[in-house]
C-alpha cells in the first residue's frame, strides 16, 4: 500500500487551521448547541464559575462529552489573562459559508457587508452586535478583510454560531445578484450625498455596507450602493468606533421594522 | 529646617497615581489640545506614522515640548503590542470632576450615568461613543464602578478630554438634585415596565442610566428612575455588549433631537 504523504499533509494543515479554542460560558454554550461544529476538547476548572452553571452542565451531561477537569493551578497556567469563566472549548468545523442563497421571498431581511474591516476585535464585536439586533447575515470579502480567527470568534461571544457568515470572493458580483432579487444597497460613508443614518429606509430587503475606520468602503464597492448614510460626529474627537457605528445603524433598522411591521 | 517626609510621600503617591501614558495619534492630539493636563513626556518613533502627521507636528512645534525621538528598536521595546502609531504621551492632571454644575437652563442636555461598569474596555469605549453622539457628560459612582485607569483613557481614543467625566460619591443625592432641575431619569433595564428604547423621549433634560452587563443597575438606583427603556434581543445569543447598547440609545437620542430641534 502506498501512502500519499503529500495529500495527508495538506489535510492536516487544513484541519489545524480550522481548530479553534474559545473560553467563556457564552462561547461554550453556543458551540455545544451548534449542530455544525465538532467538539474535540472540553476543559473545565474544578469548582469554577462554569462548573456551577446549571444550563451548561445539563447540556454537557446530555451530550456525553468527555470533560477534562483541571485544578486551579493547571487551568490558570493554560488560560491565565483570559476571561475564561472556568471553561475552554476546542472544536473544528466550517464557520463561514461560501454560497449565499436567494432571499427574494423574505420580508424585512437585512445583510451586513463588511468591507476592509481589519481589526479582529471590531470584527467579532460586530458579529455579536448584529446578531442581537436581528440582522440576518454578515458578508465579508475574502481578500479585503481580516480572516475569521480565534480572536474574532472569542469576541463574538458565541454569536458566530447563530448568524450566517458568508465569506465571498467577488463582492460586486454578489451585489448584482442582490439587486436582481430586489435588495436596496445602503453604504455607510461620510460623503456629500449621504443622508443622516435615520433618514434612509432599512425595511424590506436591505444590504448595509460598512468600511473600515481608516479606509472606509472601497471606491468600486461604493459605486454599487443605491443610497448612502452618514452618522455625523457631534463631538471634537471625530472618531466613532466602527462597531459602535454598526450598533447605531442596526438598531435604527430594528426601530424602523418595529414601528412599521 | 525640618522636612516633613510623611507628607512628601503622600504627595508623591498621589502624583504617581495621576500619571498616565497613552499611545496613538488620537490620544496624543487630545492631550496636546487640552488646557487641563500637564505633559511630562513625549516619545516619538523616528519616521513612524505620527512623525508624518502634519497636524500633530504643527501643534508640537507651536507648543515647544521636548520630544524624545527613538529609533525602531528602542521604541518597540517600550511600546510593542500597543497600537502606538509611533507616539506615546505621558501627562498628569485631573481627569474627572467632583462637582456637577446646575444645568437647569440648558436645552436638549443629556448626561449618561454608568452604574457598576467594571470592565475598563467597556468604560473607555462608552466615553468614546457618547462623545461622538453628543452626550454632554458621563457620571460614575466612585464606589460602584471601575476607576479611571490608563486602559480606560487609552480605549477612549482621546474622547476623555472632550467630555466632562464626573466621579461622585452619592448617586441618589445627585438624582434628587437633577430632578429639582427638571431632568427626567431613564434607566436601561430589561424589566416588565420598560418600553422599547425608541419609545421613550430623550429630548430636553435627560439622564440615561446604564448598569453592567452582568449585574444591571443597582436596585436603589433603579428606584429613582422615572422611566425604563429596554433593548429586546432578537437573536439567540442574548448578550449585547454594554457599549453597543450605549451606542444604540445615544444615537436614538440624537435622532430624536435632530428631528425635533
Amino acid at each position: 500500500m502506498c501512502l500519499d504523504i503529500s495529500r495527508y499533509h495538506i489535510i492536516m494543515k487544513k484541519r489545524i487551521k480550522n481548530i479553534f479554542t474559545l473560553v467563556g460560558i457564552n462561547n461554550a454554550l453556543s458551540v455545544l448547541r451548534s449542530k455544525k461544529l465538532t467538539i474535540t476538547k472540553l476543559e473545565i476548572l474544578k469548582d469554577g464559575r462554569a462548573s456551577k452553571e446549571n444550563e451548561l452542565m445539563k447540556i454537557l451531561n446530555d451530550i456525553q462529552i468527555d470533560k477534562i477537569v483541571y485544578d486551579k493551578k493547571i487551568f490558570h497556567s493554560k488560560y491565565a489573562n483570559t476571561k475564561s469563566q472556568g471553561i475552554a472549548i476546542t472544536f473544528t468545523g466550517n464557520i463561514t459559508e461560501q454560497n449565499i442563497p436567494d432571499f427574494s421571498n423574505r420580508k424585512n431581511f437585512c445583510l451586513l457587508v463588511l468591507d476592509q474591516i481589519e481589526d479582529p476585535q471590531n470584527f467579532g464585536q460586530i458579529i455579536r452586535t448584529v446578531e442581537c439586533a436581528g440582522i440576518d447575515g454578515v458578508i465579508f470579502p475574502k481578500h479585503h478583510s481580516a480572516p475569521i480567527t480565534q480572536s474574532v470568534l472569542q469576541v463574538s461571544q458565541g454569536a458566530f454560531v447563530n448568524i450566517p457568515i458568508y465569506e465571498i470572493t467577488n463582492l460586486r458580483n454578489e451585489f448584482k445578484r442582490f439587486k436582481e432579487q430586489g435588495f436596496w444597497i445602503i453604504g455607510l460613508e461620510n460623503s456629500i450625498d449621504a443622508k443622516p443614518w435615520y433618514e434612509n429606509d432599512y425595511t424590506g430587503l436591505t444590504i448595509i455596507v460598512l468600511g473600515s475606520e481608516g479606509k472606509g468602503i472601497r471606491e468600486k464597492v461604493l459605486e454599487s450602493c443605491d443610497f448612502k448614510s452618514t452618522i455625523p460626529m457631534q463631538g471634537i474627537t471625530n472618531s466613532l468606533n466602527v462597531s459602535a457605528a454598526v450598533s447605531a445603524i442596526a438598531f435604527e433598522r430594528l426601530r424602523q421594522i418595529n414601528i412599521n411591521p
